[in-house]
């Protein structure tokens, strides 16, 4: 099985978030599985790749900077991130990318 | 210890690698970390993070489009290509992305 996002011709977006988790991780389980489907809802929503050892990167695609804006002003996923910054995460970057080029097999 | 790449100021560029591995994997370990050696030598090269379980991402940064290409003729890197697209990789894409903002903590 594919886990490679199907996306469409250049050019999309790419949000990139890479991270590294704290100890204590209470609900942070339901929630990261929660906001993949929850992203997958949202208009301009492309596909996403996620892959966690010690560091994370996730990696979601979007048709365009407006639904990456309103994905990150929803009220759940708003909510999602505080818990991700005070509780969850000892250390993350998000990258707000423009693939311009892409090729594979 | 932080596995998250201490990129300068954008604008600069992201190489999204994501790939699914084959069963037969002779030679890849010792390759891909010849790799990540090699990239990190090369004019341009601004940082990397990689991480596998079944998909695999690796996002290398460069400071423009020219030491990315630079990179991918690379002698010693174009035989790994081969063996990646030949033999190690079942499914694999290359994004190339131009990182026009981030933030983090």
């Amino acid at each position: 099985m594919s886990l490679i996002a199907k996306t469409p011709a250049p050019p999309y977006y790419a949000v990139i978030f890479s991270s590294q988790r704290n100890e204590d991780l209470e609900g942070y389980a339901a929630t990261a599985e929660r906001m993949l489907e929850l992203a997958a809802q949202q208009a301009g929503f492309l596909g996403v790749e996620s892959v966690r050892e010690e560091l994370g990167i996730t990696v979601s695609y979007w048709s365009d900077l407006q639904s990456i804006k309103s994905w990150k002003a929803q009220a759940e996923h708003r909510e999602a991130q505080k818990m991700g910054m005070e509780k969850w995460y000892s250390i993350y970057k998000t990258r707000i990318a423009l693939v311009e080029r892409d090729y594979g097999n």
